[in-house]
């Protein structure tokens, strides 16, 4: 009776697992190969799983690739926001929050960066999906924020035009020092997080307080 | 003779000018339509040329894509280099330079700035020159922040990681608030840009300098 469930185990993965597992093999093939030159058959075989197989649960190989970059970036998300969660005031949140995304990147170097470089290529439904993403990401940026700073000083202003600026501003800043670092390999992810605290954070602590800066007249 | 000169004029503008009316036109179309949707007759009839001179001139409807995307941006950077090169420091030098960026944004937000978001849905050659141009804007910034800190400030220090660390945050979080712009319609392009200073003079100046953040013990 054990012989027969663990063979009927081994047949029938719940679906989750098994999706996990072809993700976990694209993700591979895609930054090895590039999403134009992967074939669906050597993520098949990777994943030991066949091919109509995969079909049946992506749709296509841009549904598959759509699928990689979901599941990178939620875990992505997910690491900063936890990251951030455990800090006790905005400038820990921040600090945090921010090391835990560099870190993840450079972890992932050579996987899901590869990947996200490639979805711009790729456009259409992929590019879609990152779109979705940079969304989320920025909303659950401007949460933290706006949390982080009513916990460390509640005469702050919390009002939407400054805390989504600032959250937006942030999220583009950390995107594009993503293609710094792949310039820069030397640096460690605490390095990257730490320059990028030098540049914006008193002056986020100000804008976020409501103090302005005025134009020089020169 | 005048007559046949004109006549003659018309029928032979040079090929820079053409292409140039081409463009104009392919940037209305394609921005009311959308690229999927928008059809080279609609771009030729407009622009008052035939169909088989718009392929021999941009090759395909992708080809015309990453013409236009390619001249605003460059008139996009141009108008940025423009402005911050009359100004006398780096803190005028930048806000000169983004205002002329973010106003730019404002002046083209049923234009170019349509084109701009949709060419990451497009991908593959459209995206490549996005990509580009982004890596050209960083690079114009670079050499700006260097120039205008070393006018500033000659005991500051100029090493590359700082420069391009800070351009590069710099592209990225003024290339994400134009999203934040096109939500918040009511804010003028020096009303954004105001805020941007406010979140970042102060900390460059710093970065700029070699003062570094430390990380809170917390």
């Amino acid at each position: 009776m054990a012989d027969k469930m663990s063979d009927k185990t081994r047949r029938r993965l719940p679906r989750h697992v098994r999706e996990q597992q072809i993700i976990d093999a694209a993700i591979q093939v895609f930054s090895k190969r590039g999403y134009h030159l992967a074939v669906v058959d050597e993520i098949a075989e990777l994943a030991g799983i066949s091919k109509p197989m995969v079909y049946l649960y992506f749709g296509s190989k841009e549904g598959l690739f759509t699928a990689c970059i979901r599941r990178e970036g939620e875990l992505l998300t997910e690491s900063f926001a936890n990251a951030a969660r455990t800090a006790r005031d905005a400038e820990s949140q921040l600090w945090r929050g921010l090391s835990a995304f560099f870190g993840f990147v450079a972890e992932h170097r050579d996987g899901w960066v590869v990947l996200y470089r490639q979805a711009s290529e790729v456009g259409g439904e992929v590019a879609a999906e990152v779109q979705r993403q940079r969304g989320e990401v920025g909303a659950a940026v401007a949460s933290l924020v706006a949390s982080g700073i009513a916990r460390t000083d509640t005469s702050a202003r919390l009002a939407d035009p400054e805390v989504s600026f600032v959250a937006m501003a942030l999220v583009g800043a950390a995107d594009a020092l993503t293609d710094w670092m792949a310039e820069h390999p030397g640096e460690s992810p605490d390095q990257v997080t730490q320059r990028l605290m030098s540049m914006i954070w008193v002056g986020m602590r100000n804008a976020l307080a409501g103090e302005t800066w005025t134009p020089p007249r020169g």
